[in-house]
C-alpha cells in the first residue's frame, strides 16, 4: 500500500510511536455534506483499514458543526449551510459507507463529533484560538490564493474554518491522520494548536490523489467522473472499462492490491494497444470488482463484459426506462422493458436465467423488485436497459 | 458645533428620526483599554451631550467581550489581551472620565456590555455572522490594507472585530453613532448588519480629526502628544501654550466654542506672528480651560502663566523632586523643594500665598496635600518643581 503514499510529515515521530508500541489515535475528519465516496477516499480508508489491522484506532469524527461553516477546500463557491436534520442524515449515510472498508469493531472505531468541544465554547475561547494565526498565513492556503486571483469571494467563516479543523486535532488527541494532499494545509494547523496548547503534534500521511475517470484532475461528485463504492459491480466494471488507455496504469496503481508484476504486465499489455489493452484493464476492472465485492462476482462481471463485448452489444446503447415508484414484480418490469415480447417469451426469458436485474439473476416472474434510479436490467444476450425512476405521483 | 462634523451617513434617515420627534439611541461603543479621553474624544462627547439636552440617549456600550479581541484600529501591533479584571478597572475609570463631559442621568445615559449578546452565542451563530461579510470587503479597510502593506501581521480574531462591532450596533438598536472618521469602516458594518437582520440601519457622524500637540496626525496616549480631560488645568493650559503657531487656529476651531468673530481674531493674531500671535494662543488656552474648568480658573492659569512668561522662567527650565509615596504637609514639602532656604523663609513664603500646588494656593504649614506623580509645585516668581512621586517601599 506504500504506492499510495505522497508524503509523510514528521515520520520520524510516527516510527517511534509504532516502535514503543503505541495504540495510534487516527483522525478521520469529515464534513457531513450528502457522502458519496468513492475509490480516490477509499485509498486513504484501505491505509487505515491495514493500521486497525494492528490494532490501532480510527476515530471517526464528524465535522457536524463546522459543516455549519462550509468546507471551501477545491471549491470556486461558497458552500450552502445545511439543516441539522440534513447534517444527521448525512451522518448515518457516511457510517453505512465507511464501513465497506474500515472495521467498526469498537476496539479500532470510535465516532467522535466536534459539536462535543465547539458547541459549549465560550465566544471568547474561540476568538482565543483565532489569535494564534494570522491572516498571511492563511492567504498562503492554494485554495484561497486561487479564489482571490480568480475574483472570488471568500466569507469570512470560511477564512476560520482551517483554526477548527485545527483545533479538532487537539480536542480528539490525534496521533495520526491520512488525507489527500489538498488538506495538508488544514491538518498542518492542527499540528501547530497541538504545540500551542501543550499536546504532541500528530503525523500526517497524504496520498496520491488519482485522475477521475475523465482525466480531470481527481474523481468528484459534482463532475461524475467516479466510481462510489456504493456502485453496483456491473457499474463499477463497466466505469473501469471506460477509462482512457493512459490512466490504466495509475489507476491499477491506486486502486488495486494487484502485485509488481501484474502492475508491469498491465502497463506492457496498456502499450501494446488493441487485444492486449483490453485486457489489462478487464485485470484492473476485475481486481477492483473483486477487493469489494469478491472473486466470483468480480469474474462473473468480466464474463459479461466479454459476451456484450463479443455481441457488438455496447453498453453505451443502453435504453432508458423509466418506471412507477411502487416495487414491480419482475414480470411487470418486463413488460416495460420489453414490450415487443409476447408475455409468453418473457416468462421463457425467466425462466432460463437470462435476466439480471444489477447483475442479480432473477428467475421468479413474481419476485418483487427493489429498483433505484440507474438499476441496470439485462434481458438475453442484447438487450439492456437502465432504469428511471418515476418521481411523479 | 457644527464645525467639528466631517460627514454624515444617511443625513436623510437622521433627519426623518429627528423631525418626527423620535428619541435616539446614540450609540458610543469603547474599547475597554485603560482609558485616557483627550481632547479628540471630547469633540464626540460635546456633540452628544448637545443631543442629550435635546432628550436624545446615549448608549455607551463597553466591550468588554471585544476587549478580549484587541482593536486593531490605527496600530501597526497586535494588542495584548487583558484579564478580567483590568477590563473592569478600565470600565470604572472610563465611566469616571466619560463624565466629566457627558449627563449621566438614566433619563439621557444607559450602560450597556456587548457581553450581554456575545456571552452566551452559540459558535454557529457567531459563524453565521461571519458568513454575512467577505475577505475582499473586510480587506478594503485602509488599516489592514497598511498593514499588510508594511509586512505586518494580522491576527485573525482581528480580522473578526469589524463584524463583532457591526453586531453591537444592531444588538443595541443603534439609532445614530459618532466617531472619528477611522471607526467609519467598522459602523458602515453596523448598517450592514442592522440591513441584513430586518433593523433600520443607524446614521453615523463622522468628526474631523485634529493634529497631535507635535503636529502628528492626531492625538495619541502611545506618543504622549495630548491633552487629557484629566489633565490639570496648569497642565492643559501649558500643553496648550506649548502648540506650534500654525496649529492653533485648528485647535480654536475643533476644541472650543468660540464664535466666529473670535476664531477670525486668532487667524489675525497667528499670522502676524509675535506678541499677538502668543495672546491669540492665550485665547486658545484659556477658553480650552474654561470649558472644563470654569471662567474663574482660566482666567488664573491666564495670568499665572504671564507671570512666569514676564519673569523669564520657562516652564521647560522646572526641576523635577522626588518625593516619598506618604502624604506630606506644606512645609514637608517645601523642606524637599526648597533645601537652601530657612524654615523662617519657607513659612514666610506660605504666609504671602506665594506658594501653589498644582494652581491652588497654600497658605497653612500643616495642610496635607495630596501628591501625585506631575503636580507642580511653585515657591515665589522663579521657583518652579515638578513632583515625581517614589514608588519605591
Amino acid at each position: 500500500m506504500r504506492r499510495t503514499i505522497d508524503s509523510i510529515v514528521d515520520e520520524e515521530g510516527l516510527r517511534q510511536r509504532l516502535d514503543r508500541g503505541e495504540r495510534l489515535r487516527i483522525k478521520y475528519g469529515v464534513d457531513l455534506t450528502a457522502p458519496d465516496l468513492h475509490l480516490g477516499h477509499a485509498v486513504n480508508l484501505w491505509l487505515m483499514r491495514h493500521l486497525q489491522e494492528h490494532g490501532h484506532k480510527v476515530v471517526f469524527l464528524l465535522g457536524d458543526l463546522t459543516t455549519q461553516v462550509g468546507d471551501p477546500t477545491g471549491k470556486t463557491e461558497t458552500r450552502p449551510v445545511l439543516s441539522r436534520e440534513a447534517i444527521e442524515a448525512n451522518a448515518r449515510a457516511f457510517l453505512d459507507q465507511v464501513q465497506i472498508v474500515l472495521n467498526t469493531d469498537p476496539a479500532v472505531f470510535e465516532v467522535r463529533r466536534n459539536s462535543e468541544w465547539f458547541g459549549q465554547m465560550p465566544i471568547p475561547e474561540l476568538l482565543g484560538l483565532f489569535s494564534m494565526t494570522t491572516h498571511a498565513q492563511l492567504m498562503a492556503r492554494d485554495m484561497f490564493r486561487d479564489r482571490i486571483a480568480a475574483g472570488r469571494e471568500i466569507a469570512l467563516h470560511e477564512l476560520t474554518y482551517p483554526v477548527l479543523q485545527g483545533y479538532d486535532s487537539f480536542a480528539m488527541q490525534s496521533d495520526l491522520t491520512i488525507v489527500g494532499s489538498d488538506q495538508l494545509f488544514n491538518e498542518m494547523m492542527g499540528r501547530q494548536y497541538q504545540q500551542r496548547l501543550g499536546e504532541r503534534p500528530q503525523s500526517i500521511i497524504t496520498t496520491v490523489i488519482t485522475p477521475g475517470l475523465d482525466g480531470g484532475p481527481k474523481q468528484s461528485k459534482s463532475i461524475g467522473n467516479y466510481v462510489a463504492l456504493t456502485d453496483t459491480p456491473i457499474d463499477k466494471f463497466g466505469k473501469i472499462m471506460s477509462l482512457a488507455d493512459d490512466l490504466i496504469g495509475v489507476w491499477a496503481n491506486a486502486y488495486t492490491t494487484l502485485d509488481e508484476a501484474a502492475l508491469a504486465r498491465i502497463e506492457d499489455g496498456t502499450r501494446s494497444g488493441g487485444l492486449a489493452a483490453r485486457d489489462a484493464k478487464l485485470a484492473v476492472a476485475e481486481a477492483v470488482v473483486e477487493r469489494y465485492h469478491g472473486p466470483t462476482i468480480a469474474a462473473d462481471e468480466r464474463t459479461r463484459f466479454l459476451d456484450v463485448f463479443s455481441a457488438g452489444a455496447e453498453p453505451d446503447d443502453i435504453q432508458t426506462v423509466t418506471v412507477p415508484t411502487e416495487a414491480l414484480t419482475a414480470l411487470n418490469l418486463l413488460e416495460l422493458v420489453r414490450p415487443e415480447l409476447s408475455q409468453g417469451a418473457r416468462r421463457r426469458l425467466l425462466a432460463q436465467g437470462a435476466v439480471r436485474v444489477d447483475g442479480q439473476t432473477v428467475n421468479d416472474p413474481q419476485e418483487s423488485l427493489a429498483l433505484a434510479d440507474g438499476s441496470t436490467v439485462r434481458s438475453g444476450k442484447r438487450s439492456w436497459a437502465r432504469i428511471r425512476v418515476n418521481q411523479e405521483p
